[in-house]
């Protein structure tokens, strides 16, 4: 059963997907799923002797075309609707073991494209709303496939936080006639401690108002709203990015730091594409958990000062 | 350090608390500084030889009154204003290893005075926007000092989750006439299947549109918005609510549960006061994370059905 439900006191939807409770949970190094199919081995997703970057349905989709269809009807007030949408999984490389930071630049130029071409193909499938690229990393924010891989979910809506954004963008661009991300990367250019460094044209930095500690956002130079709209350069310039963040990450605490990466795009004038690390640690051996502030009210707390933060990051 | 940050995206303001990273973490069992202080014993915050429910202030508060001075100052987008506000501890009990559920139901009663009393006497306070009493329960949500408590933070600021609700609340009210909390139970009465007890003049129900596994709402039967606006039935009937849940919570898995419960009132006739217990495991040995679609886009996952999570909470 995979449906959405109408949240009426958030105005959002909530995707109810019950197939998914007994998805593979860490199987063992050799029966990992997302390698290649070695010669005489059990036969995994991918069924080749080698990969470059590949890109498969997630088995335990959220979202799926066609949906099932919804098994509850609610009342008056219970909406429901299919839960159509794709969810897929991109393998950055067959090496069961390596992690963004290990990879070659020449691989995550390559990794970069392929999000490209899958954002481009799945925000023109119909009854697509909203396409979110990011990768969960470690198993500290519940990662069960330790295979280096990130995801893509196709939503049939846009989600409330999404809509928050994009009004403000919106808002922004028409009072100023400039957009929200340029003005506000105008600000912590002209500040300058927040900055953890400065690529040719990509901006890595630690927003004023982080809500994680280590936070970080990677934002580009110009107002370009998503990788379809980005030249060779740029991609480039965020590939090089990716790698040397999560180098940076790496050395901060000595062990490869888990993360979310959320890749925020719109086709849309209004907005700049950003790529937001969000790692759950708050010191090299505490977490940083989403608690009543947080999960109740959505109010973060960060008990770190982001001016702090990048300093730590910039000196590594 | 202490102050409030704009972050201009999420429209919502971020609070900055570094003061707060050596806050106490896991005390040896003698050394609570929840506990009331035994006869030659290391002095606690309750310097008594017994208490019933206590509240302190929080050592270690995100919010304070009066504020300390913004440290940092930021650009013309870097909103930055004080953080004042109050954050309590409510010590429910002075015995260290009891739960909510252990409580005989006279000492929650009790408990759940003290809350109005605390709404009522924080909501008045000069600045004070939103009062919310929460607690966060066990480990595994980050939860540092085991003696049973609660907290409140009186906000100076709307959170921007609340604001939507209370807009949906507000919008539902003018087009029908009636609270959405009283057509969404009334919905819920009549399909009857996500209903886990009903008890007097409340009733628990796992929501049509739960994000989590398990998640239960204690709602009234009347449009009371608020603690304040309960008289001496509608508060105990609670009291025993609260008791009757935590029990059926306890022995889902045959291990005490962990949980965010989140209180969401506020002194309006458009909304009603729920109780919201939010667990975070989906299944015995399974948690509910956060990460990327919930975390970066606010879009929940749940794999469970209500259906099916209500109707195994009401058979305990």
């Amino acid at each position: 059963m995979s449906e959405l439900r109408w949240h009426p006191f958030h105005q959002d939807w909530v995707i109810t997907a019950t197939h998914r409770q007994d998805r593979t949970f860490f199987p063992p190094d050799d029966y990992c799923p997302l390698c290649p199919t070695k010669a005489g081995g059990f036969p995994t997703e991918a069924p080749r002797e080698t990969y470059d970057v590949v890109v498969l349905e997630n088995k335990f989709p959220s979202l799926k075309t066609p949906p099932t269809d919804p098994a509850v009807v609610g009342g008056e007030l219970l909406l429901v609707r299919p839960s159509v949408g794709v969810c897929e999984v991109v393998c950055y490389t067959s090496d069961h073991d390596a992690t963004i930071a290990d990879l070659p630049a020449r691989q995550i130029k390559k990794l970069v494209r392929v999000w490209r071409d899958r954002y481009i193909d799945l925000k023109s499938r119909p009854g697509v709303e909203y396409v979110f690229i990011f990768e969960n990393k470690g198993r500290e924010i519940g990662v069960t496939l330790t295979h280096p891989h990130g995801q893509i979910y196709a939503y049939p809506y846009v989600p409330q936080v999404i809509q928050t954004r994009h009004q403000a963008e919106r808002t922004h661009l028409g009072m100023h006639g400039r957009t929200l991300a340029a003005d506000w990367l105008r600000d912590e250019a002209e500040d300058g401690r927040r900055i953890v460094f400065d690529y040719k044209n990509w901006t890595a930095v630690v927003p004023f108002f982080a809500r994680y500690p280590f936070e970080v956002h990677l934002v580009p130079k110009a107002d370009t709203p998503d990788l379809e709209s980005m030249n060779d350069e740029m991609l480039n310039g965020l590939a090089e990015g990716l790698k040397e963040l999560t180098a940076r990450y790496d050395k901060l605490f000595s062990f490869s730091l888990p993360y979310v990466m959320s890749i925020f795009q719109y086709s849309a004038e209004h907005t700049r594409l950003i790529v937001e690390f969000t790692p759950p640690y708050r010191t090299k051996d505490k977490l940083k958990y989403l608690a009543g502030s947080e999960a109740g009210c959505g109010a973060f707390i960060n008990d770190t000062l982001p001016e702090e933060t990048a300093a730590q990051l910039r000196a590594l």
